[in-house]
C-alpha cells in the first residue's frame, strides 16, 4: 500500500500543503488547528488538516480531510492502525503517499505516527528500520541530533550504522552542515568499551567513513558530551537514545523549574530575577521543545515529523514550518541517496 | 585470596581506619591526603594512607602503609591488578580483607578499583556480578541511588535482580530507609515497554516484591523521573546507568556553567546574583558530586568507595566518611543477607 510510482520533486512538494493530525496530541483539536492556522497566516506555509468534523470543530479556514476516526494517544500502535484505516493518522499518511501532502505531522500516539508512516509511506529501498531524530539544542549553532530516540528499542550494528547515514544526511538537508560529524554514544572514549554492539558498530562506522561515507566518525561520546554535543549527529540504541533524551529534558526542567521557585523567594529575589531574565531567555527558549520543531522520522518514503505530546499552537506551528521545509529541501533523496551509498560502499 | 575467617563485627569495624589509595584520581597525592587528614581532625575517623612514601610525601602525620607500585588512570584493570601486585589498590583491598581496615576509599582507575575489591575481598555468596551504586540527588530528602552505575555493561535479569536486592540494602543501610522503593528504568511505564531484558526484569521483581522481598517494586521510571526519583532505588544496567548519570551530570554542570556566566555579565547582573546566591548554594551544594561521598561497590566482602577521578580533599573527607558509616552499619552483613533472603524466596 506504500507510494505508487515517483516521488514528487522537491518543486512539486514545495507547493503542496503540509498534513496536519488535528487529532493528535494533549492539546488538540485547539491548539493543533491554531498552530497550522498560525503556519498558514504567519509564514504562509500551506495546511491540509485531518480529523473527524465534528470533533475537530471550528478549522479556521483552514481545508479538512474528514475522516471517521482517531487513534487514542494509549491505543495499541500496531492494532489502532490495523483496525482504523479512517483514522486521522493514517489518512494524513496516504495524503503524503499520494502526492496529496508534502510532509506529515502529529503530536498523537508516537507508535501509531510511526506505524501509519511506515506502513502507508512505506519504508526506503535498503533501509531496515526508520528511526527517530530528535534535536539537542547547542546555543549558537545549529542542533546536533540524536538518532535512535526511541523507535526501535532493540538494534543491531548495521542499524546504528543506517542511523549514522540517516542522521548526517537529515543534518545536511535541514541545517546546511557539510559533511557532518557523527558520534557514538557510549559509555567512554576508549573504543573497547561499552556493549557489544557499540563496540562493533565503533568498527564498522570508522571503516564506512574511511571509506568514503557522507560523514566523519569522532568516535565515542559520553553523556556528558550531550550539551553541547561535539558531534552534529549522536548514534545510540532507541532504548538508550530515549532514556538518554528523558533525563536530559527531565534535568533541565528541574533546574528550570527550581530556578523559578528562588527567583519567588521574595520582593529582593523577584526584583533581581528581573535583571537576569532577559539574558536567561534566549537559554530557555534554546531548550525548550516547543521551538525545536519535534522528530523527524528517517528511513520512510516521505516527510514524517513528530511532535510532542504536550505540544501547544506555537510547537504544532514550528512542526509544520520543520516538514515544509524538508520536504522542500528534498530529505527524502537525501535519505534515499545516502543509505544507497551506504549499501555500496 | 579473598577472605579467610570471619568478617569482622560492625563494632569491631568501629574501632578500624579506612584505607585511603593516596596515588589515586587526578589531584592526588595532595588532595587526597589532605582530605584524609581532614576526616581524621575534623571528624575523628581513623586513616591509613596506602601508597609509595616517595610519592606520597607529606602524611600529614598519618600513617602510611607503604607499597612500591601504582595503577595508572589509564591502564588496563584487570592487567594492572595482575602485574601490580604491590600496588596502592591491591594493597587497601588487602587491608580491608585481612581485617586492618574497615573500608577501602579510591579516586583512582575505577576498573581497576573494582577489580581489586573483587579479586581481594572476594565476591559475597550467591553474587552473581558486584554493582556500583551512585547516589541521585533529592532536595530535602535522603538521595536515591541508581544501580548499576557502570561495573555491568551486559547484564541478565536475574542480575537486575540482585541489583535492586543489594541497592535496598544499601540505602537501609546506609540512610536507614525502611522498605525502600525500587524503580525500574525504561522508555515507558508500561510493563511491556523496553527490551527484552526490561521486560523479563519487570516480572522477576514484580514476583520478588510479592514473595517478601525486602522492597517495594514501583514498576517502570523513565529518564524524566530521575529529578527526583520517586524510588529509592533505581535499577538498570551498568550501560543505560553510566550514559544516564554521566547525562544528568553534565546537563547539571551546563546549566550551572551558563547561569554563573549570565551572573558575570554585567554590574547589573552581579549584583541581582548576589541576591540570589544565597537561594542557590544549597541547591547547588545538594548536586555537588564532591558532597555526596562517592559511589558504593556492592556484592563484595567489604566495604569499597569509588570516588570521583576529579575528587578534591572535600571529596575524599567525605568518601571516607561514607565508608567508616557504611562498615560500622554492617553494610556487608545486610548486602549479604538480602542476597541470601532473595536467593531462597
Amino acid at each position: 500500500m506504500s507510494r505508487r510510482g515517483e516521488r514528487p520533486s522537491p518543486e512539486i512538494l514545495a507547493t503542496l500543503p503540509v498534513a496536519v493530525d488535528a487529532m493528535g496530541g494533549d492539546k488538540a483539536p485547539a491548539e493543533i488547528v491554531e498552530g497550522a492556522r498560525r503556519a498558514r497566516d504567519e509564514r504562509g506555509v500551506g495546511v491540509v488538516l485531518v480529523g473527524p468534523p465534528e470533533r475537530v470543530g471550528d478549522t479556521k479556514g483552514l481545508e479538512l480531510v474528514a475522516c471517521s476516526e482517531v487513534i487514542a494517544m494509549d491505543e495499541d500502535p500496531a492494532g489502532g492502525v490495523r483496525r482504523k484505516k479512517d483514522s486521522s493518522l493514517v489518512r494524513a499518511a496516504e495524503l503524503v503517499r499520494d502526492g496529496k501532502a508534502s510532509a506529515m505531522v502529529s503530536a498523537g500516539n508516537t507508535g501509531a505516527t510511526m506505524a501509519s508512516a511506515l506502513l502507508r509511506m512505506g519504508r526506503l529501498p535498503g533501509v531496515q528500520r526508520p528511526c527517530i531524530a530528535t534535536p539537542l539544542p547547542r546555543l549558537g549553532r545549529t542542533p546536533a541530533v540524536l538518532v535512535d530516540a526511541g523507535a526501535n528499542a532493540e538494534c543491531t550494528p548495521a542499524m546504528l550504522v543506517q542511523f549514522a547515514q540517516m542522521g548526517a544526511a537529515y543534518v545536511a538537508a535541514r541545517f546546511g552542515t557539510e559533511s557532518p560529524s557523527v558520534g557514538l554514544l557510549s559509555i567512554g572514549e576508549e573504543p573497547a568499551k561499552g556493549t557489544p554492539l557499540v563496540k562493533e558498530t565503533h568498527g564498522l562506522l570508522t571503516a564506512a567513513a574511511g571509506a568514503g561515507g557522507a560523514f566523519d566518525f569522532v568516535g565515542n561520546l559520553e553523556g556528558r558530551d550531550l550539551l553541547p554535543s561535539p558531534a552534529d549527529v549522536v548514534v545510540t540504541d532507541g532504548f538508550t537514545g530515549n532514556v538518554t533524551l528523558k533525563t536530559l529534558e527531565g534535568s533541565l526542567r528541574f533546574l528550570f523549574d527550581t530556578l523559578l521557585g528562588v527567583f519567588g523567594t521574595d520582593e529582593a529575589t523577584v526584583a533581581a530575577s528581573e535583571v537576569l531574565l532577559p539574558h536567561l531567555l534566549p537559554l530557555a527558549a534554546a531548550f525548550e521543545p516547543e521551538n525545536t520543531g519535534g522528530a523527524m522520522l528517517l528511513g520512510i518514503d516521505g516527510v514524517c515529523v513528530i511532535s510532542h505530546g504536550s505540544s501547544s499552537a506555537t510547537a504544532m506551528m514550528n512542526a509544520v514550518l520543520v516538514g515544509h521545509e524538508c520536504a522542500t529541501r528534498g530529505l527524502v533523496d537525501h535519505v534515499a541517496a545516502a543509505v544507497r551509498s551506504g549499501e555500496s560502499s
